[in-house]
């Protein structure tokens, strides 16, 4: 039997828990074969939920929002979709994404390259409903409030995170309704969620409830200390914020089921991945083949917010290889090819490497 | 660093390793909370893929039924799309549901209890088919095989299984091309899939690209050895089939993040789930509380391949409760409350334990 449930612990390099495993069989990540996709299916996008899916009636779902404004709103399902409609293709990120390949690892949901998904999301801005209500002049930060409660470091409470009122002015920031098309399924927030293209997933704020401007920075668990940039269990650390660039490649050939492994019987491989980062475009995408790295193509972006297809014609020779692929955005940011190592295991963008047999 | 990559090896007491958390990183599992729903939301519905989602055309997609038949025929989407429609409600289940739990622990994909989903799947029936075909007499299986391809057990294959003629004859056996309303998404084996109401899932083959009818029973490897309830490396063992009775229930109250740990707060609690059986209708639904086990109440069945809702209330009182559910099906079979070990982890249908705090 496996060891029995355990809080977290400080990293570890001992073996993988049962409590790691249960996250891994809720939470979903898209399988890498799916960067085949421009929009990722929806029942293919990854999924991290901290607590459990809520259960929400649209006929009595209310948005509030309120706090330090002049007019406080309180906003049904069809009061939103009244409002302008946008839609807009973003590529999300979960901000844990590569935590189970660090050493010691961080011991939280145990991604390992797979936290990602672009879908397009159908909505309409934020900004405008905030004008609405009329901000006071001493607002710092806009708290988004969802419906999933629960306890995390030994705090009970709703999950919540905030923003900048610089943030939340970016036209692009939006409520979304539908996703991909189709109302959002439950999963992914319904009946509506928050959308900050450009930032790790945890900021998107699924199944919203309440949005209250305040006058002091939030100091909610999910602000502070969760989601930091810290270098041990003591070091406040810095916040993340925007997704780091990273490229990955759809693995070529055929796996092997258990490993995973992959098998590929072409001399000339055509090798297709997409590559992302929420604080530029993405200007570079470069494939390692046992170490040497060439320019990929770059193809179209998806929009401003979403990934870009690469490609790369390799002449594989026959035996094993090791391919790889990094990004660099257009603030001259490089992928790394050695893990950058944190407290919390999160924005570990290490190139990915993909093990191939060529026969 | 996690250890790096294996093959697959015996049943094992030892660590996760990092292949188990490659598979259940891109395989899916529904979170219980879903068990609210009567039909799963179609990104909830688990998944296990052997190989990778195979990139299909719908229109140069084609379905050729051959063999031991009088005339052969090659189907278009459309030509199965023209067929007489029908839709049917099927609880499906992985045959490796609970093997994490096992002591020693088969290694392969390690799902804990949560390899299950039930969707409204729209087709046709296959027999009406396989009539137009014309087996002929001496035909005594007909083998299915996917579009996706891959390594196991050292063996390069499509994935591929079979059925007896008399299971074929069932008009629930169905070809699936709509699940819960919508065109197949390419994870479920869009643009076309088996359906076989009450047996475990690796029967329903995803991608479905050619049906064969034999004279000689068909031993591909997802046939055997794969999918056998078998006492050692060396047993053939009998095959797994129909889905054994097993009941879950909806977690109640919240969780903690990271143990999953649930916390109630209230004296009286709704408890709520489902039961199901691929043998035979749901006849009781016990609840277990502390190990002193009650009758729940059941609810309606959807349909004859749908699992049964359940209810039971609880009067809790405040501290540490343990609770469980069992099914019994109309063969009489009882989940049983120790694990049903074998070599492979197939039909672990041991009954769900739940650890509650009330407050």
């Amino acid at each position: 039997m496996l060891p029995m449930y355990s809080t977290a612990s400080d990293p570890t390099d001992g073996p993988l828990t049962i409590e790691e495993l249960q996250l891994a069989t809720r939470n979903r990540g898209m399988p890498l074969e799916a960067l085949r996709y421009d929009l990722t299916p929806t029942g293919l996008h990854y999924l991290l939920i901290h607590f459990d899916i809520p259960a929400l009636d649209a006929d009595t779902f209310r948005l509030a929002i309120g706090g330090a404004v002049e007019s406080p709103l309180v906003l049904t399902l069809d009061d939103v979709r009244a409002e302008p409609r946008r839609s807009l293709p973003v590529t999300m990120e979960c901000a844990g994404n590569g935590r189970a390949r660090l050493s010691p690892r961080p011991v939280s949901q145990p991604w390992l390259n797979e936290a990602i998904g672009t879908a397009e999301w159908t909505g309409t801005s934020l900004w405008p409903l905030l004008e609405r209500a009329g901000l006071t002049p001493d607002v710092v930060e806009v708290v988004f409030t969802g419906a999933d409660r629960g306890f995390q470091g030994d705090l009970e409470q709703d999950y919540a995170r905030s923003l900048t009122v610089d943030e939340v002015r970016r036209p692009e920031v939006m409520l979304a309704d539908v996703m991909n098309g189709q109302p959002l399924q439950p999963q992914h927030g319904w009946p509506l969620r928050l959308i900050v293209p450009g930032w790790y997933g945890m900021t998107s704020v699924k199944w919203l409830r309440s949005i209250v401007a305040v006058t002091e920075p939030f100091e909610g668990y999910q602000q502070t200390p969760a989601y930091h940039y810290a270098s041990n269990a003591d070091d406040p650390g810095e916040p993340v914020t925007r997704i780091k660039p990273r490229a990955l490649m759809l693995p070529p050939g055929i796996p092997d089921f258990f490993s995973r492994h992959r098998i590929v019987d072409q001399e000339r491989v055509d090798l297709l991945g997409r590559a992302w980062s929420g604080r530029g475009s993405i200007d570079r995408v470069e494939v390692g083949v046992d170490g040497v790295w060439s320019e990929a193509i770059l193809g179209p972006a998806l929009g401003d917010f979403g990934w870009r297809r690469w490609s790369f014609a390799w002449d594989a020779s026959k035996g094993e290889h090791v391919l790889s692929s990094r990004a660099t955005d257009s603030t001259g940011t490089v992928q790394p090819t050695e893990q950058p190592w944190n407290h919390q295991g999160v924005g570990n963008n290490m190139a990915q490497i993909v093990p191939v047999t060529v026969r």
